[in-house]
């Protein structure tokens, strides 16, 4: 071995929390790909919200950005629709084995969530934890919040309440098969 | 007069598209302020596509984007969720006084409203021209593109199929008011 235990441990949690963050994005993205290539749904994630402070034209026909800050979402990263239905979440993950931390979700980002049921949409989060992929709808947050004064929802309501995705070669996530299940009769 | 005519004229032409250009997107997004305030729907504009090429970290706290491009969009700016129904749309402007560009709305865009409606989801273009809003439906422009050569929708047509956006106080481009007489009973 290469390096002493601590260190390939410490080593292996960040690079396995990196490659877990880039495959959920990336597993969705590919997903909601497939989706639209089969005209299941038109879902997208929304572009990085950003604040642009600078822009350069180096030449006639290019425009670059020198200068932009991250901003914090006020909503949630995808939406699109569905069987008719506007759909509307996000994608979490947690390294977290026994609760997942509220403080994954910003409180404009709840109240978001919130709101689109509140008008008849569809609202969930999708949360990787413990290896798997759970879909976790909004109500069940929302009932979660509103009846507890912790910080972080337990594994075992997550177990209770959400569904595991079904992974597949295509979609990877199948996601809209837990909608299928929970909104619409099966098809 | 402090400039010759023609210098005057261009200038005034910049300025004035400019301001138009701005407006536009700064109307909308108050009156979508207003509609989410009133609770009346959930509607964003959607960040501005960007691919992010360099980031730099002067200090612990701070995340500084460096370099990055605008991207193509292909969809449209706006989306959200009224009386239930996905809504789905973009605002353009065209100072042509006869009639609208084809080459405003990109291939990808032109093909993302048609998925939207053929979805059950709703979509059109707010358009500026002479001096108005204009509401038009995207199975209007569907049906004028799938029946015509042309690239460009003449003003005869946007007049005779668009409708006319309420300007208000609050909320500024009542474009809510256009859905409702279109699709909704109105309340």
């Amino acid at each position: 071995m290469l390096y002493p235990n601590h260190i390939k441990k410490d080593y292996n949690k960040f690079v396995s929390y990196k490659n877990r963050g880039m495959a959920l994005e990336e597993l969705l993205n590919v997903s909601n790909e497939y989706y639209r290539e089969i005209d299941r749904a038109i879902i997208y994630k929304k572009p990085t919200p950003i604040t642009i402070s600078e822009v350069k034209y180096p030449n006639n026909s290019e425009k670059i950005i020198t200068k932009a800050y991250f901003r914090t979402p006020s909503t949630l990263d995808y939406n699109g629709i569905y069987r008719g239905k506007y759909i509307d979440f996000d994608a979490k993950e947690t390294k977290n084995r026994t609760a997942f931390p509220l403080a994954n979700l910003h409180e404009h980002q709840y109240q978001h969530m919130k709101k689109v049921i509140e008008h008849g949409g569809i609202s969930f989060l999708i949360i990787y934890m413990n290896g798997l992929f759970y879909y976790l709808d909004g109500k069940d947050i929302i009932t979660f919040v509103e009846n507890n004064t912790r910080k972080s929802i337990p594994y075992s309501f997550i177990q209770e309440h959400g569904k595991v995705i079904p992974q597949k070669i295509k979609p990877r996530l199948d996601y809209l098969k837990v909608l299928d299940t929970l909104y619409f009769e099966e098809v």
